[in-house]
């Protein structure tokens, strides 16, 4: 599904995603990473193809980002966007990927990553399934 | 264990705790909460006990939560706070953990919740066992 206007707006405004995957023992491993909006899936971009999240969605590929918007709901709540999905593994490009993002999450003049020759990585592409949290997208 | 100074002052400044479960299928569940440190524990507040999570909790105690900070650590990336732990329910105080809470994420006049009758709710006691992200804490 895509998603939202609202939803989308909120992510590509900069809102960090916080990764949420199933381990090896089947507990929780959450890590916040920088997310592109790609029509109905996600995406992002990982130097390091060894990371521990990226083996837990070859393992089990559901994951759930969520990421805080900027609106406090009456009485009190803030608004935040849930984004369940399915993640694949894809190959290289991690940094052209990172070099777009860092445009939002950095600033417009910022070279990300750092390096002259950095190594293709993998992306992760997350087909959208269904929302939730608190605000437009979740009614 | 208990916190490190940083981390306790990052949830006690009001960082939203975005909270990971495990549901019935065994995908992640997460919804965003507030969050109080209690010396090793970390406590929150849930006026209806019949909430997803809690039900999640139930079921397999192991849960992630992760906050946001708010300094950029060189090259771009934002620190954050992972807390793993192990959550159990405890009966009652609900109202008057969320109005201590209503204080620190809301403001200092708020009355929350704002009816004159709440039910007493349940809380959730998570043991803190181990510590993750990009920050002081996790090095």
């Amino acid at each position: 599904m895509e998603l939202p206007d609202a939803a989308r707006e909120l992510i590509e405004a900069g809102a960090l995603g916080h990764l949420a995957t199933i381990s090896a023992s089947g507990a929780p491993q959450v890590t916040c990473i920088w997310v592109a909006v790609r029509g109905d899936h996600l995406e992002t971009a990982h130097l390091n193809p060894g990371q521990q999240k990226l083996r837990n969605v070859e393992r089990d590929p559901r994951v759930t980002l969520s990421f805080e918007g900027t609106y406090i709901k009456p009485p009190g709540l803030r608004e935040y966007l849930v984004v369940h999905g399915r993640a694949e593994i894809v190959p290289g490009g991690a940094p052209e990927l990172l070099q777009e993002l860092a445009h939002v999450y950095l600033g417009p003049d910022v070279r990300f990553p750092p390096v002259d020759d950095p190594p293709p990585g993998v992306r992760m592409r997350i087909a959208i399934e269904r929302l939730g949290g608190i605000g437009s997208w979740a009614d």
